[in-house]
């Protein structure tokens, strides 16, 4: 009988680059002024896997090595934290080193279709991922749901969330919710990115998806849908809308999704069987209509 | 002396292959009732190239086949339409086939490195194209111009198209504009492919760039300012907001661009020169200030 090998229950090494996330810039404004506003940072971040270049994101940098982590991790290339043995980045070089332990097998061909996907928005998914859904095992309707009460609690933490979007605009930001309890938030220039950290960070922390809610500021597309599919996560609320794609795949896994929720607001576009509306929806005076 | 190839001087044929752009779904509200929404359609198209398989976009599917002709020209695969011969949009099997005249020199090559660039959205850009910029030569700032009132009436145009989006929301539109005259307008799902169909229709119509300027929906980032740049269009216009690196390479190429444009709002972000606060901006009692 052999010995289970002691590494592959190690967690990677991630180092903990940081880098400013706003900007500073004077604009002229329609009054002919001119003064000082934020942006968001953004920054190219080139991954390499075993010294091989593999591709380079932009990020707004909060997070990078749980970006690169949960990227690796969305696009397949790994299954569990344990087989990277760490993740080094360098703002100075403007590089993400990824060291695996065994190497990641046929990665070349691996990566070699591209799809290019929509968004406000498009993302690049390796293709071999469409091929792998087919695989993905939601939770039933009745083990994993949400209620309109919840649901309306978490709103109100998103509300009351600081922000960069707040400060400067322009990012996308991720939630991952237990309940209403918000567990991690993370934002960046895509809304896929954002995703990929919370990826990142749900595998470091051994964090299962079928009890959980994400929350995306960004539109409902095939790619969020299908993201959220692998990482085990079978509802997904938006304060934005959704494509068609988005729609159909999240119908075909049996995926609950939201959307156009803010305040009080909202849409379930799909999967009606995990929702309880509970307490029951009002009707009076404090009703909120918008968008 | 040989005769210049007659060839160069066609249009290449392009099919009119049409889709229905909204599709009906039923959703649930927070009043806990059933009604039919319009979410937009949303459909891969795969492209070929001389029956080699390139890539696949998720599109709306408006305009096709200008979609393609100017994803090809903003890759820097072509350089003309004048090199496509044919470009063939069959949506039942959600193929486009191009047929260039003489082939794409270094196909391969010219597709082998990946940027995911930034987006709500990211997008994708073959590396080579960052090279290019360089040789980017935009009119200058005398020459290229937009005062405040045409800024104000092309605001007011927008203001006024009727669109997917009001019906159906989740998309991006892109206008081109000579002055305050709009024309051509088009949305997709991502904002890239937007900016690229309009590019095919630049490309189809020998219209070109130096004294236009581009409205979109979307974000000002490094990939939109790249694509309006490669077109000649030295003056951007959004709704939305900026993100560093879009600042940062609009500002090195001596583009303008102007975020949070809505009604009489707007915030010049860089390229002032280019800008004539005309008429006087005005601080009376009609003073709009949103965002």
């Amino acid at each position: 009988m052999s010995l289970p090998a002691p590494a592959l229950s190690a967690k990677p090494y991630l180092s903990d680059a940081r880098a400013s996330l706003t900007r500073e810039i004077t604009i002229l404004d329609e009054f002919g002024e001119r003064r000082a506003i934020a942006i968001p940072a953004e920054r190219p971040l080139t991954l390499f896997v075993d010294k091989r270049e593999l591709l380079t994101l932009m990020t707004l940098g909060a997070l990078p090595e749980l970006l690169v982590l949960g990227y690796l991790r969305n696009q397949r290339l790994i299954e569990r934290a344990e087989e990277i043995e760490s993740i080094t980045v360098d703002w100075d070089v403007a590089a993400a080193a990824v060291k695996t332990r065994d190497g990641i097998a046929d990665l070349e061909a691996r990566t070699a279709r591209r799809v290019v996907t929509t968004g406000c928005g498009q993302g690049t998914v390796f293709g071999a991922l469409m091929d792998h859904l087919a695989a993905v095992q939601l939770p039933a309707a009745q083990a994993a749901r949400i209620r309109q009460s919840t649901l309306h609690a978490m709103l109100e933490v998103m509300r009351q969330q600081s922000s960069i979007h707040r400060k400067a605009g322009s990012v996308h930001g991720c939630a991952l919710f237990r309940g209403a309890e918000l567990l991690m938030f993370v934002e960046d220039v895509g809304r896929h990115n954002a995703i990929d950290t919370i990826a990142g960070w749900m595998a470091m922390h051994d964090v299962h998806g079928a009890d959980k809610t994400f929350y995306t500021t960004g539109r409902l597309t095939s790619e969020m849908v299908m993201k959220s599919a692998q990482m085990g996560v079978p509802i997904i609320v938006s304060r934005n809308g959704v494509t068609a794609m988005g729609h159909d795949l999240a119908t075909q896994l049996g995926m609950t999704l939201f959307g156009r929720a803010s305040n009080r607001h909202f849409l379930c576009y799909t999967g009606f069987e995990r929702f309880d509306a509970e307490p029951e929806p009002q009707r009076g005076p404090v009703r909120v209509v918008s968008g």
